[in-house]
C-alpha cells in the first residue's frame, strides 16, 4: 500500500479549504461581536506590500482548484476576485470545494509523471505532476490559509492551530 | 505508480526545513543591516498571547522529527528549546534535517496503516500512519514555519514567497 495521487491532493486540499471557512467565520463573528467593519479584516494585511486576507483567501482557492485540473488535465474555471466581504470570500471557498468534490479518482491517479507547464508573470515553470503536487501545490495552500489564519489572528480573533488542523 | 511514504514525508519536511533556514538567514541579514537587535525578532509574536518566533521554530522542528520517529517506530532525540538567537534557531533545524536525513525509506514506507498515538497535554490522538502525515504532521511544519515566515515578514524583513515554497 501507498498513497495514491488522489488521496494525496482532493481530500487533503478540501479539509484544508474547509479549515478556512470556520477560520473566516470565526472572523466574521468576531467582527460582529466587536462592531468592526468588516471590511477591516478583509483589507488586513501584515506589511503595507503584503496581501490583504481578500487575496490570501483567493490564491488559496486558485491554488488548490489548479491544482487538481493540472493533476487531471483540464482546465479549471475562473472566478471573478470580486470578493469585498467575509461572506462573499466564504462562498468562494465553498464553490471551490464543491469543484474539487467533482474529481473521481481515476482522473487524479496516475498523474505521478505528467508534465505540468505553469506559466508565471515572469517564467514558465515545468513539473512532473508528484513534485507539483509536494512541493508546489500543498505547501503554497498552506502558505495562504496560514497566511489568512495569522492576519485574523493579528486582528484579534481568537482562532487557535486546531481550527487550521482541523479535525479528522 | 504510487507515491510512498518516505516520499511524501523525509524529503517534503527537509525542503520545509531548508527554505526555513533560508528565511531566518534574511531575518538575521537584516537586523545586521538595520542594527536592530536580533533578539527582537527571536521574541516577535503577531499578537500577545501568541507563541513568538523561537517557539514557532522549536515546534517546526519537532514535529518533523517526531513525525518521522513515529512513523519509523523509534524514539526522537529531544532538543533542550534553548535557543535565544536566529543563529542558534538556524543550528536547532540544521540538527533537525541532519537526523531526518538518518531516515532510509524502508524505515517509513509500509507505515500507512501504523497505529499512532500522541499523548498531548490534554488528550490522546490516535492515528494511522498515512492520515498522521497528511492531516497532522505536514500541515504541522507547513503552519509553523508559514507562521515564523509571517512574523518575519510583519517585522519588515523582505522575503517573499519564493523563500518558503524554495526552488526545485
Amino acid at each position: 500500500m501507498t498513497i495514491s495521487m488522489y488521496q494525496a491532493s482532493i481530500p487533503v486540499s478540501i479539509r484544508s479549504l474547509t479549515n478556512l471557512i470556520g477560520i473566516l467565520e470565526k472572523g466574521a463573528k468576531y467582527a460582529e461581536t466587536k462592531k468592526i467593519d468588516a471590511s477591516v479584516l478583509v483589507n488586513s494585511r501584515l506589511y503595507p506590500d503584503m496581501f490583504p486576507l481578500s487575496r490570501q483567501v483567493q490564491i488559496a482557492s486558485d491554488i488548490a482548484k489548479r491544482g487538481a485540473a493540472e493533476l487531471a488535465g483540464v482546465e479549471a474555471p475562473k472566478f471573478e476576485d470580486n470578493e469585498t466581504t467575509l461572506s462573499e470570500l466564504i462562498d468562494r471557498i465553498q464553490k471551490t470545494i464543491s469543484y474539487l468534490n467533482t474529481f473521481k479518482p481515476e482522473q487524479i491517479d496516475g498523474s505521478e509523471e505528467r508534465t505540468i507547464t505553469l506559466q508565471m508573470r515572469d517564467r514558465t515553470l515545468s513539473f512532473q505532476g508528484m513534485p507539483f503536487l509536494l512541493y508546489f501545490v500543498l505547501p503554497n495552500v498552506y502558505f495562504h490559509v496560514a497566511t489568512a489564519y495569522d492576519i485574523l489572528r493579528h486582528c484579534g480573533v481568537e482562532v487557535g492551530k486546531q481550527d487550521f488542523l482541523g479535525s479528522p
